[in-house]
């Protein structure tokens, strides 16, 4: 019930998580980065039980971001690839790992090192696709778009939702507090 | 049980998926960035049960993403405002909603438009903090960092995640599928 609505909302970000369903699940497509293809792959390296690990490939093939592909026939065998719908999903696993790193790290430094083709130990920036300037909370304004639902666009709490000062910046009594 | 698991995991995604707890947290983050401050006001937007929207605010405060502030003191009421740690949690949802518009859009366009400062309606780019070009999966590749812990670092299991060729682009038998 939670994922169906999820999947409704005219917003990215719920769809997106509605296909994921789990956190369980982009640690899973994480490790078919890491280049894990086989069932007993994944599993040896989550740990995670059989069961879950089957639940987990099972949907993100049916959501399009892994393919099986045979690679033997007696007994016939499988193996799980990234589509590239699935490939355009490791940016979104670098935009999070970029926060965790930065908010959640243990003083002896990153566990995993991202190296880019540049040649340098790197991170995720996450950029306005046409200035190429951060795009932060402050500087980003959301509205609705071509594909918000006309009847939804009337209920008195959403008009409100896009009418309210985003960005977190809303002054407040009391406070001087600020960011740029 | 998973929770704490996953908290301890080396890894930036792992650790940030546990802070976040289920999807409903991000999505009541969400609404902080479109003004949100008010229980009764993420309530009407998101409509979700009061108890669970509670559970996920503690869980924002607890874990420093949200503060409360007082706003009122008879009755005493407070507000939940955005810390710099939850602010820095924006690009990551524009990470995911780039996603989302991709590959999870309908006919009639994207439901929510991003409006950049420099004026133009935007998407978010992930890209390499050094070189500014794209962070993808083929052109990057992870490694063992300073805080990977050393006792980790000798399972055999874990010693083959990271021997595996990476990025989705292990040839295989009968497939001449790639991407760039």
């Amino acid at each position: 019930m939670r994922r169906s609505s999820l999947a409704t909302l005219p917003c990215p970000v719920a769809r997106t998580m509605d296909v994921m369903g789990d956190w369980w699940t982009p640690l899973v497509l994480q490790e078919a980065f890491y280049g894990c293809r086989r069932f007993d792959e994944f599993q040896s390296t989550l740990g995670l039980a059989r069961q879950t690990l089957s639940d987990r490939l099972r949907r993100l093939v049916e959501e399009g971001l892994l393919e099986k592909e045979q690679y033997q026939t007696e007994p016939v065998r499988h193996e799980y690839v990234l589509t590239q719908k699935g490939r355009d999903f490791f940016p979104v696993l670098m935009a999070i790992a970029r926060w965790g790193d930065e908010y959640l790290g243990t003083e002896s430094g990153p566990p995993i090192r991202y190296r880019h083709r540049c040649g340098h130990d790197t991170h995720a920036e996450i950029v306005c696709a046409h200035c190429a300037e951060p795009l932060t909370s402050s500087d980003t304004v959301m509205a609705m778009g071509p594909g918000y639902p006309a009847k939804l666009a009337q209920v008195p709490q959403i008009v409100a939702r896009f009418q309210r000062p985003q960005g977190g910046d809303r002054p407040r009594s009391g406070s001087s507090q600020h960011h740029d």
